[in-house]
């Protein structure tokens, strides 16, 4: 079975995107995940790039595929060129190429050099529908601090778009789109610790967020009649 | 003439790296560019992908060969993909080319889609000896307010070395990079200031410094006598 029609020249040679694809559930930070068929071999959701297509809309596709999700943030955030990247990968290649029985031409193509350019998305964990596509079986969203091992450099990928994403947050306010439209000022503080991996005071974390004047206090969240009930913010709008 | 033996397998198809050479001079921050033989189309300095290369060691080649450096400060910014790259820039490539006296294999293998990856070097202005190789016959250190129109999407690529730049001088002190061994406060403000393309008050930017306990006060400069000669600094070891 040929995955792909790359030997039609379809697709670009030697070039590939990856994304990790943040989720925010339960006051953790996850990353989606999947299980090539039959294996025990995870790896981030990739793809190859049309000769006819924009690396960026590759990254886009690749999302849309995985997510059912088009209209979210996508961040490149940095292009993987390392040989050794795909040399000290050939045994996985070889145990996943077996189990898709694949040819030698699509095996002769799919563990010879590529370039990977990594794309971060931020999504709203609850708008997910996953596809996993004809090379997964399942898929997981797992917690940034259990993730193992998985294919080729993913775990270096992964571990860049997480630094990447921890400069971002002083500067931008990308962690919103990890957020429901709605939320307590505690909600966004969990997202924030979890993101930068320590322990914030509350009390200055609220205030810091509230001199931003970027959020837009709408009402108390129902929680059933208690007195204390926190206050729901959403971001205003530009 | 075939400038490279591309043909011969010995480039990576599609893939090539630029680079964005900033070095500060005269209160200016000045970026490297080199002009096609006999034309008058600038270009940053750039280079393919060897097969049994790096990405990383492509750019750091790169970089080594236009200006004899090699311990030097050098980061990937972002990798540029969209078709039309090339795709606009057939007149520039024809025009390129013909000086050149291409083969229409040269020819066909330069206007190809390439996808770049930027890399931005900072380096100091008084140690480059500029190599502009067989492709070009000079070379300009160009202030980066007066570049003009550069070659492909060069000009792109330079708008988005600068964001970056100006990102990471609030996280990083790669900017001192710039500069010579020891300082005055006042360069190094006025790097500052070039970079962030804004004015900075003088007794805030020297309190700042001074806070982030990094710079090392050494001697006054000697300036012939002057009783109110500055300091002169330079970085901490680490």
């Amino acid at each position: 079975m040929a995955l792909n029609n790359y030997a039609t020249g379809e697709w670009m040679p030697g070039i590939s995107v990856d994304c990790v694809i943040f989720g925010f559930h339960e006051n953790q930070l996850k990353v989606l995940t999947l299980r090539f068929n039959q294996t025990d071999i995870w790896s981030l959701p990739g793809g190859f790039v049309g000769v006819q297509e924009d690396l960026d809309a590759a990254a886009k596709r690749v999302l849309l595929e995985r997510t059912g999700l088009s209209d979210i943030y996508l961040e490149q955030f940095h292009t993987f060129g390392c040989l050794k990247r795909i040399q000290e990968a050939k045994k996985q290649h070889k145990e996943v190429g077996d189990k898709m029985g694949r040819t030698q031409d699509d095996y002769d193509w799919i563990s010879s050099r590529f370039i990977t350019t990594g794309y971060f998305a931020l999504v709203d964990y609850e708008k997910v529908v996953v596809n996993v596509g004809a090379m997964s079986d399942t898929y997981s969203w797992k917690d940034i601090h259990e993730v193992g091992e998985l294919f080729l450099d993913h775990s270096e990928i992964l571990q860049f778009a997480l630094e990447q994403l921890r400069l971002s947050l002083d500067i931008t306010l990308v962690a919103f789109n990890l957020l429901t439209e709605t939320f307590t000022m505690s909600e966004v503080q969990s997202l924030y610790e979890t993101i930068l991996g320590k322990p914030l005071v509350r009390t200055n974390f609220q205030r810091k967020m509230l001199s931003m004047d970027i959020l837009e206090r709408i009402e108390k969240k129902y929680t059933g009649g208690a007195h204390k009930a926190p206050y729901l913010y959403r971001l205003k709008r530009p």
